[in-house]
């Protein structure tokens, strides 16, 4: 394991993202974003994904449902490591995952990739992945926007966005309404730090620990990128079977703010989580960066999955199958329940 | 008029931006899209938007328009001027162009907005504006991704892509297959250089002419960030009227690569177009340019509108009531017809 070093706790805040600020401009965003809602939009800003019916009176009507993303600074790890073949997957899916916790499944992507100059060998990497993602999750590349901004971007980046639409009977909706005190919160692990928490790690790995992209990650027998660039994982053939029987009630895509940002965004006013801290390992990876770069719990916490990528709210009485059902796809596990209350606690125990 | 100078004539390549490697990725980038088809996929890429349909089986059902887009370099004009709240209308519009040609009114809009350092005033006056042209063009803006990436922006710069969806019921989509030798060519005129040829605008207003933002336009009578920060045009009240009327039989937007390279994408096999140069003056912005930069000709047409936003393909018997559709809207005119043969010829008188 990685020693603690000499310097400050690395905090997320202070590896140059400031969550606060994002906060308030987010909320401004909102309420501009309302004012434009047409009768079609059924969510306010602030979900997973976006809704819209083109059958407003319809309770069992088609929803779309939309959602934008980039990779972050994991591109960063990419483009160091010239290893351009999986952003692309986890730009898909990312996406897919957000739908997907409201219940529907993918229909379209579309893709927006932007440089200084553009290499047509980098670029094309990149959306081979984009490419190879959405055939994985049966979900067609339908168009995209290929940008060369001259002075825009350093030579060798890249950034690329992401834009899915899914669909969902509005019937079959996952509503953060109707999950309840008593529920079950099942937990379905990571891949890696799937994509967040990127601005942090890259600070311990190559700035505390001053490795590369080629190093070995201290005690865990794989390289730096191959530990940071571990494909972000799709939840789509483990959950959609759950969603067919309608086992599931809610769900939550632990993604930047980790647990205790994302869990409540699938639980209703009046209902809290808590999550117990010994019903799982936490993966090698996160440790090393909470040692190597003396990161507070609290800190760590709200900056990365910690192992866990998604969280699935159940009723008791339907815990037994979708345990069964997820198997093989990996098993899940009981990470905790819904309580009285407002936001996650975390417990030992 | 600007005097030309010494050096060598500009063109769009030297510029930075190249358009043969553009192609060539793209060219690969259509194939791999391809292989991603699902059934509900009705064109291939390369239409002005992607075509999806949740009935597949019914030829008058709905089908979605999606498109991707960004506002290219016009972005650094924007954050030289310190000006951030126009961008996001000329994202916007230019979205909601790229599938009102395809027969598509719009319904939803998201965003993606990525910045170093998070400005939360730049970033919510931009979304202002995004807010702004979604009201404007009776679009929801449902959601969007606000991604703050230390170190991959330099300070106070920012990338935007827009995504949009439309609808349009598939048998009045806007089909190229419809467009026949002897339809006559409506021009619409555009506000300006909407959101292309930007970087080779700037090489000529900063480099050649040396001027600032601020400085005035030589015998325009405006100052350069104001002539370049003109907002992209939304022709979505000008046409939709004439669509749902069935007076339009294809539409092309005038975008990156100018007339020669956008109209044929509204033509047929075996249909190209004839423009007719004496039907409309060039506004002076683009002699500016030309006369400047010493720019060739060609390039001058495959890089800007030269005051021509859109083209719409329209029937002999139906010219009469689309022009005076029109007029309220500003006028449109008769810049050519299509003719038998493939692409674009420029002819005088």
């Amino acid at each position: 394991m990685a020693e603690p070093t000499g310097g400050a706790p690395l905090t997320y805040e202070g590896a140059g993202v400031s969550i606060a600020a994002q906060d308030r401009a987010l909320a401004k965003v909102k309420r501009l974003a309302k004012a434009t809602f047409t009768r079609g939009v059924l969510s306010e800003i602030g979900g997973f994904g976006g809704l819209f019916t083109l059958e407003p009176d319809d309770p069992a009507g088609v929803v779309l449902v939309a959602s934008a993303d980039g990779v972050g600074t994991k591109l960063k790890v990419a483009q160091m490591a010239g290893a351009h073949g999986t952003v692309g997957e986890d730009l898909v899916n990312h996406c897919v995952n957000d739908i997907l916790v409201q219940g529907a499944r993918p229909l379209f992507f579309l893709d927006y990739f932007a440089s200084g100059h553009l290499e047509p060998g980098v670029a094309v990497e990149v959306i081979e992945g984009l490419a190879r993602g959405c055939s994985a999750n049966g979900c067609a590349l339908l168009g995209g926007e290929t940008a060369e901004m001259p002075g825009f971007y350093q030579p060798g980046e890249y950034d690329v966005a992401g834009f899915i639409v899914g669909s969902c009977r509005r019937d079959r909706l996952l509503r953060r309404e109707n999950a309840a005190t008593g529920d079950l919160l099942v937990a379905l692990p990571s891949s890696g730090l799937h994509t967040n928490g990127y601005s942090l790690a890259r600070k311990v790995f190559f700035e505390v620990l001053g490795l590369g992209v080629g190093s070995e990650v201290p005690g865990l027998g794989e390289t730096v990128a191959d530990a940071l660039l571990a494909v972000h994982r799709s939840y789509l053939a483990a959950v959609a079977p759950l969603l067919d029987e309608g086992l599931v009630t809610s769900a939550a895509h632990i993604t930047g703010g980790g647990i205790p940002d994302n869990l409540p965004r699938a639980l209703p006013d009046g209902v809290g989580a808590e999550i117990r801290l010994d019903s799982w390992d936490e993966p090698a990876l996160f440790r090393v960066i909470r040692d190597a770069g003396r990161v507070p719990e609290d800190d760590m916490r709200r900056t990365f999955n910690l192992g866990v990528g998604m969280i699935l709210v159940v009723a008791p009485d339907r815990l037994g199958a979708v345990l069964a059902r997820l198997v093989p796809h990996g098993p899940g596990w009981v990470i905790g329940c819904c309580v009285a209350g407002r936001g996650v606690r975390f417990v030992k125990g």
